[in-house]
Parts: C-alpha cells; structure tokens; sequence
C-alpha cells in the first residue's frame, strides 16, 4: 500500500534525502523531489535507481502544493528559509516529518546547536500552519548508510510527534525502510533526546574511525 | 584481574546500587558499599548473593577514604549533599564513577532536568578535587534489570570521562558485567548524550509498558 498520494523530499539531492527518495520509492510510493533548481535534480534523478512510478523533480513549493507528506530533509540551518518560502503553500492536514539534527562542526569537532525552543523539531513545529501535523523521524539514521540503497539498515528508528496520528503514519513511513523498526518515544518534545542521540552516533564513529554506528533497542518485543 | 583495591559504592542499597555491588564482587572485586546507616546496609546485604570477598559496608566517609574507585549510585537529587560531605576525603587520584541521571516524574510525566553546567556528570566535575578523575558509565542500564544479579545484561553501555585513563578504567569495570559491552563516547561533555539516552529509554518503557528497555551500537565492529 500507499501511505500517501504523493510524498514530497525537500533536500532530496542530499546524501540522505536522495537515500529516502530512493529507498521509498522503490517501496512504491510515489515521491517528488523538491529542489531550488529541478532541471538539476532530474539530472541527479536520471543517475539514481529507476523505480515505478518514477522519482519526478519539481520547485519546493510545487513539491508541497502536491504532497500529503512532506520532508524536510534540508540541514537544520536551511530549515528557516525553507519553511518561510514554502509556509503559505502547504496542505492542511499533511503531515511534516523533520528529519534534522542541530549538530555544527568546527576545528574538527562536533557540538550540538543550541536550539532556544529545545530542539530541531520543536523549532520547526513554531514556523509551521496549526493545520500541518509534525513528526521527527530519520535522525538517527546514518546519511551514509541510507544512501547505499541496495543495503539493510537493520537499526531501530525513533518517532516523537505531535499527535497519535502524526506518529502512526511516521511509523508506518519508517517501517517501510528495509531493516528499520519504528519506535515510538511519545511526543514532539522527546525529539531533543533523538537529537542527543544522533550526536552520540556521530561521536562513535569519529571516535571509532566507523560511519555507520546506529542503534537497536534492546527489551523491547 | 581486579581493577582496583577497593571499590567503594555509594548509595549501594538502591536498585541499581544494590546490583552494581553484586554484580561486581560476583566478578572478583572487592566492594564496600558506603551508607549514612553501616548497620542497615549490613542487614541488607546479608540477604545478597554471598560473595568472596563479601561486600562490606561502612559510613560514606570511611568508604570513599579506602577506595581506589568511587561509583556514585544515589539519585541526582542527592549528589550535592553527598559530595560536600566527602569531599574532603576522597583519595587524590582515585576514579569517580557518575551514574546518575538528572531525571524527575511529576504529575505521571517524566521530563529532564535542566542542569545549567548541562549534564549532570559536568555538574559533578566542579563539586570534585581537582585531583580526583571522573568518568560517566552506567548510566543507561535498566536499574530493574541490574538488580536481578543473575541475569545477562545483554546490552552496550556508553563511557565519557575527563582523560583517556579515566575512559578506560571505566570501560573495564563496565565490562566485568556480563553481557555489556563498553563504548567509549569521549569527553565529559558527552554525558548530556548519554542522559538523554536515558531519558529515551524510560519514556520507552512506560509507552510500551516494559521495564528492561536498553540499547546496542549496530555498526561499530
């Protein structure tokens, strides 16, 4: 089945956006990519698995004006811009999945961005339309790894959302990753501990000289 | 091997305490479990699993001063108090071991505290000797399941310290758990990482009404 109409991927050219693009995709659902310049994200798109229906390439707010899904897989220091740009054209009802980390990277090392509102998503859910559902998922996820579309990610991936409804359809959308089961962890404020988490997953693979370090819950059935 | 002489845990008669000192004098180190009431905690670890050596207990005071290693196991709330008391007493280069979480429940509703040095092991680090090394473990195992002392813990467990020495010593001593693997994480300032892990995993436990809810690195070799 179909989780939405359309699913819309702002950033999709991105290591990890052009990784979901093509991994739901190639589960069947029906993805456009969202891009400042589409003449070059078809030819990214051209490069990428072919899948039916094919992956199509549209402006950011004519992505939007289509999806029931939209997400934002853009840094966290694109997402202000974005959301002002694409805020009077996004469908009541749809659901928005936050897919960013504050993370900065400076002298080689790795901090976490102070986000005032107490983390990305929480950020995000102030700049939105009352009428948009919000979801984080795809943080913990390594970019790296989501891009190498013909593997499993055998990992869990944690949900928080703003409504019961926002998380079992982010769950859903999750589930459908090869390898990747949704945890739900409760509402939009626990994104900040899903942040600290990919923090700690980048830590261990700088530490460890790894890339791909990730996570299982372990005592749940 | 023992790691060190004497290893001296503070707030040994709470859950996790309780088992973190049985777990350990089961693996061959020697434990003397320090309490604001000797005799009490005499009572109590008379009905432990019997250990040799067995596990000792006496004053707070008199424990830390034959310790090489201090495991820190009393509830965030309590560590002020407990450090301005034995400050004056804890053995220049000897390890602190920070096990707590800076977690409260209010009204059903579990949230973090807001600690301003922003975890609660750096809270620790400016209420320590100078002389006196701090790592952070311990942190994320399940307190339920480290009290049930013969079982697997079946689960990584993440270490950040002031040094590399601190690091190591208490990698090794998570590692006498059986079941755990140690995961370096690195500086101090990671501990905030590892709380929020925490804090993940209990929201997890009360969504999906478990109690054992721990974690694994997948990707790291």
């Amino acid at each position: 089945m179909q989780i939405a109409a359309t699913i819309a991927i702002l950033g999709g050219t991105g290591q990890q956006g052009r990784g979901l693009a093509q991994r739901l995709a190639m589960a069947g659902e029906r993805i456009v990519v969202g891009s400042r310049d589409p003449d070059r994200a078809r030819a990214a798109i051209a490069g990428w698995v072919p899948t039916v229906p094919p992956i199509e390439a549209a402006d950011n707010v004519t992505a939007v004006t289509r999806a029931g899904v939209t997400i934002l897989a853009v840094p966290f220091a694109a997402v202000d811009a974005l959301l002002a740009e694409i805020h009077p054209h996004l469908r009541a009802d749809s659901l928005m999945i936050d897919v960013t980390v504050p993370v900065a990277f400076a002298d080689g090392r790795m901090s976490m961005i102070d986000v005032p509102e107490g983390s990305a998503a929480q950020h995000i859910r102030t700049r939105l339309p009352a009428s948009v559902r919000l979801a984080g998922t795809f943080k913990t996820l390594p970019a790296h790894l989501v891009d190498a579309v013909d593997r499993s990610l055998d990992c869990d991936e944690f949900v928080c959302g703003d409504s019961d409804e926002a998380r079992a359809e982010a769950s859903a959308l999750a589930s459908r990753l090869p390898g990747v089961r949704a945890v739900d962890v409760g509402p939009l404020s626990r994104a900040a501990s899903i942040e600290h988490l990919t923090a700690l997953a980048i830590a261990i693979n700088r530490r460890h000289k790894i890339r791909e370090a990730r996570f299982r819950v372990i005592g749940l059935p």
